[in-house]
């Protein structure tokens, strides 16, 4: 399988949501039109659109409310990719230059502002009840900002457990990936049953997801189209360094941690916490994690009568714990 | 009259409004959560939240839903300052540092989406079907960024006219006293001759507001509590400017827009612009507009029934158009 299998085979419905992104992100400010156009130009990989699409699918008949509500998490997950990158000072995005190196810090929290806006247009032109969707969201948006708030803290102190680390993701990434499956389920007034199974899924391959793009951030290469190194570079402790300091006397684990918080004054420090975290087999351990979540996610989906959406939700499991970018 | 006068007749409501942003801005995030206690002990002077409940007064009997939407106001508005400061690299605020110069842009960004998530917050709580209330904030929210984007593009041209200028005050401080106003007018259940009346009234104050705002940054001191001069600085064209270019023949009119533009490369440009503005009595000009606004929005008020909360809506307007800070 590979998702532009599944994408062909959402079809319509991938394409409405697009095309109501791309309506709904009009300006007459020619600046602002620029700059939304380029970005939907090269849009990612519409990775909740299409679990929101299958999730609908697979709960019951895709509707109008099942593409506003998909385009609405893909909104918001841009919105923050924006406030992300006045956050992380990130230059690149995607292989290309993010709209903060572009047109500077305002510009992406303005943009970003514009986009969340979008999103909650979207969720309130529903044709069902929309609080309840609205809530959903509002949630996520919450635990982002205080997700990053608690890593930007975190990572001045270098004192992450992995309790903290787990926190972080669920507020970072499966927050987002919760609220777009459960709101799908909702669009087609799935039972209760199945809308917690969906959420359950969605949260654990939520987790899978942030723990993936933490490992490719100390193995990926070019294919991932944003620079390497960067959590250390900025003193963020994730999974692999946790599961390598795991495998170290105390007293060592605390020499590790005091040199990654050394890395913005020493330039070699962060390339000997990078060997030693590949040398202790983080990578390893925290595929281990992973493996753990995606098998979880797909246990999540057995109270969903079989469909091709249902087989679909498991491939996007296993792409998930897969990707290289 | 003054504010204290009208904020100790508002009294047990006032204190019902601060006590629920305080309540919804609690967090278990250390560094979150005492920036949010910092910024509530200064909140400034909670003009937002004052109209709000004159509003539902002067229109009917100030409910829960009133105390909510005032809340929902006075969040949004610090929400936008807080992404604004990172727009503006402004230092100071309310004679304070801000969070972006305490704690920097990411911070400024998150804590700005937390009090956002908050507003939608409160508007969900609402016990009357809230999403026309979500849909008045939402426009708003749209406008606030749509208005500062257009103001950095037109800062980076030099070209903004009046036309453009009433656009970028009306998207900058005029929608969110629309809605702030009209959604207090809904809280009460208003019948819409009224609503439309306050509707009215506070899009011309909103616009007297930033007016007043605009020349004070030409003529405030210590008590503004924030550095003068930095619109000029920030390649900003407001109105006491274009009111000193209609003095002035076109082709001198081109040359004060040119040398504007240069103010980033040439210090004495920024003195030498003041210098025009206040030589051909730019601050005047905005004055008698200033002047009409207010006028315009006590008029506004006319199909109210007479009540207290109605002459402190009259004297809020005086306020708005004397205000020193």
């Amino acid at each position: 399988m590979n998702l532009l299998e599944i994408k062909e085979f959402l079809g319509e419905n991938l394409e409405r949501t697009v095309a109501l992104m791309q309506s709904e992100l009009r300006s007459d400010i020619p600046i602002l039109d620029a700059t939304n156009r380029s970005l939907l130009d090269h849009a990612g990989k519409l990775v909740r659109p299409v679990l929101a699409l299958l999730v609908a699918g697979a709960c019951g008949t895709p509707n109008a409310d099942s593409v506003r509500f998909a385009a609405a998490s893909e909104l918001l997950h841009n919105a923050t990719l924006l406030h992300d990158d006045v956050v992380d000072g990130s230059a690149e995005r995607r292989g290309r230059p993010t709209v903060m190196s572009l047109l500077g810090n305002p510009a992406s929290v303005l943009v970003g502002d514009f986009w969340l806006v979008k999103c909650i247009r979207c969720l309130l032109a529903a044709d069902r009840y929309s609080e309840p969707v609205i809530r959903l969201f509002a949630k996520t948006l919450s635990d982002l900002a205080e997700g990053e708030m608690l890593q930007l803290q975190k990572a001045g102190s270098c004192d992450t457990t992995e309790e903290d680390y787990l926190r972080i993701i669920y507020c970072k990434t499966a927050s987002l990936f919760e609220a777009t499956c459960r709101s799908a389920a909702l669009s087609v007034s799935a039972p209760e049953e199945l809308a917690a199974a969906v959420t359950e899924y969605a949260v654990r391959l939520g987790t899978a997801f942030q723990i993936r793009d933490d490992m490719l951030d100390y193995s990926g290469g070019d294919a991932l189209g944003k620079p390497v190194g960067q959590d250390l570079r900025e003193g963020k402790i994730t999974l692999p360094l946790l599961c390598a300091l795991q495998e170290v006397p105390e007293e060592e684990a605390l020499a590790i941690r005091r040199k990654v918080a050394s890395i913005p004054d020493d330039a070699t420090a962060e390339e000997e916490v990078r060997a030693f975290v590949l040398a202790r087999g983080g990578l390893d351990g925290a595929a281990v994690r992973l493996d753990g979540y995606i098998r979880a996610a797909i246990d999540a989906l057995a109270p969903l009568p079989d469909s091709r959406e249902k087989s679909y939700l498991a491939d996007m499991a296993r792409f998930v714990g897969a990707r290289m970018n």
